[in-house]
């Protein structure tokens, strides 16, 4: 996806490897080098890379720089140990981790870090083949949704984060809209702030207008008024985990725009990579929902006058808050799964569980 | 309702007339005494008060004190029509100065001070009393709804301020409420933070927290989850504005809670003085929604590290941000009027219209 007119990814390689600091985001584009094991274990603990596919892509190049510097058993060992506590619950940081691991089990040391950067490159290459085929038959449905309403501007809501910087390129919920974006269709998208991180005011504000698609920023609170007054054509999402019986868990609030998309005949699209569908759990209420610290709802960051970044707190000092960061939208709410296979339906879903 | 052990009022008269100034809480409580026609103008229009009944109580005063600097017809106009134009589209400011100057025309000159004094009381006192029986009769819902569930907490959802600092005194969503906890209720409150201009977390919370109940800040995205997962039994808002067939104007994201109320079988009640009862608009649909500038969404407003009063910027430079006001939640998901008459039902509130 563009930068200004420059097409990046999240990850890339050029001698060394580079990433996009997203702490620093929205406010200042800092890309920086990996020169190391302990670089990438860093980049990986402190967030400047986020969202499953990234870290997973990203830990794969660690194992790769960890390799180059020891590439002994116990420096493997090490390696992996290393990069897998950087953020503990990471399904796909495991997952990249013992892809590459295995596959070096059939190498001479010699030939381990080859492997292990040709395997980081072959993940990248894979997540953004996935993402883009999710963008492809997204865009259908977007096309359609454009066609009905010809020589009038199809309007999207989007709540979070499931752009480009989540991923090695295109995301996942925001693939179609790039895609329509690219193909000609005049399109706008709703932002949802997304609090308590923002990440929708931070992050997909930032990658759609520096793509050039037009977008509004709007409070969490906006989305219904604007479905209940025709302002929006179709929602797409994103989602952590979308369970056997099509349950979607995504991002605090989801469910809310779900329930609104419903009353208001809007539809409610889920774009999701199958590696994250889980038929091992049945159903949405028993997926286990994160608290996070209150703290993030109590202070609210930023950039302050200077523009540099700082924080705001919101209420008064000793006011406790709560922070649930997930919530679960039923499947009876949801129009399709927009997957890499095609757009998919609840029995579709079901087929793959069993 | 109490401050620490202190009972206030949110305009009282003791020799001077005094306010508390609201813009800068939660983080500093400061008295304030308004001593002139000026004072009151400035308080007003910088929302030093804010909620129209107590516009509508401070510009009483501010008349009284306009008539002690010049009480001859040309400064009785005079005060008017300032006060009138400190926040022009507020109806209770110009209702009460309509109720005194009517009042004036049946006095000499020499008595309109005084006048206006006491009808500027009249005003107030007529405001706690209405707010009280809001409060008497939503404290039987609360009441029967914590019987139904013995020796559990009472888990109680508001959205926006409708508490007593938007009043004279006990507020309007907040009354039953005030009353519950006064009367030994078991009860916990949770205080959606309400961007874009969080009054739920500066003022609800501040208000709550301050008198001893009980509650807990979330971000608006959290009630959805908060409801479908048993947590919340029984949702009380207020509303600027109830139409003929029931539908409620509210703060943005009100009409959110009612859906997800809806959905899990949350009682979901509006509390309201008759007198914003507006049986000339037939639905909802008619309300005009005020747009605020996008600026209220892009920068959040609260205290920075040292205490002191400042804002973040929560998205990139040049992003558009929309920023409806309010929305309509239609009648169909109110399941009671909370009034000063009683718990209406719509159909009551229709026969009050005919």
């Amino acid at each position: 996806v563009k930068v200004g007119q420059q097409h990046y990814r999240s990850i890339w390689r050029d001698g060394d490897v580079f990433i996009i600091d997203q702490t620093r985001l929205p406010h200042h584009f800092a890309v920086q080098a990996l020169e190391s094991l302990e670089d990438v274990y860093t980049a990986i603990r402190d967030m400047q890379v986020r969202g499953a596919p990234l870290i997973g892509a990203t830990a794969a190049y660690g194992f790769a720089l960890g390799l180059a510097e020891d590439n002994s058993p116990k420096g493997r060992r090490h390696a992996m140990q290393r990069l897998r506590s950087a953020r503990p619950t990471a399904v796909n940081l495991a997952w990249a981790l013992q892809r590459i691991d295995r596959l070096l089990d059939t190498q001479p040391p010699g030939d381990w870090y080859a492997t292990a950067l040709t395997e980081a490159e072959r993940i990248c290459d894979e997540d953004v083949a996935v993402n883009e085929s999710i963008g492809m038959h997204g865009f259908e449905i977007l096309r359609d949704v454009a066609n009905a309403k010809p020589g009038k501007t199809l309007n999207i809501l989007t709540h979070c984060n499931a752009g480009w910087l989540a991923t090695v390129d295109w995301g996942t919920a925001l693939a179609p809209i790039y895609r329509a974006f690219d193909q000609g269709i005049d399109l706008h998208v709703w932002v949802d702030e997304t609090r308590p991180r923002n990440q929708g005011a931070a992050l997909t504000a930032w990658e759609l207008h520096n793509h050039g698609v037009r977008c509004t920023l709007i409070t969490d609170n906006a989305g219904g008024h604007l479905m209940q007054t025709g302002q929006v054509d179709l929602c797409i999402v994103g989602t952590d985990r979308t369970v056997a019986n099509g349950d979607v868990c995504n991002k605090i609030g989801t469910y809310l725009k779900a329930l609104a998309a419903k009353a208001n005949q809007v539809p409610f699209y889920v774009a999701l990579p199958i590696s994250t569908f889980d038929p091992n759990i049945r159903t949405g209420s028993e997926v286990p929902i994160e608290q996070r610290p209150g703290e993030e709802v109590i202070r609210v960051a930023g950039s302050d006058e200077q523009g540099e970044a700082g924080s705001v707190q919101i209420c008064p000092t000793g006011v406790n808050a709560a922070n649930p960061a997930f919530d679960i939208t039923p499947a009876k709410f949801i129009n399709g799964y927009i997957t890499e296979r095609g757009v998919l339906s609840r029995a579709d879903l079901a087929d793959i569980g069993n």
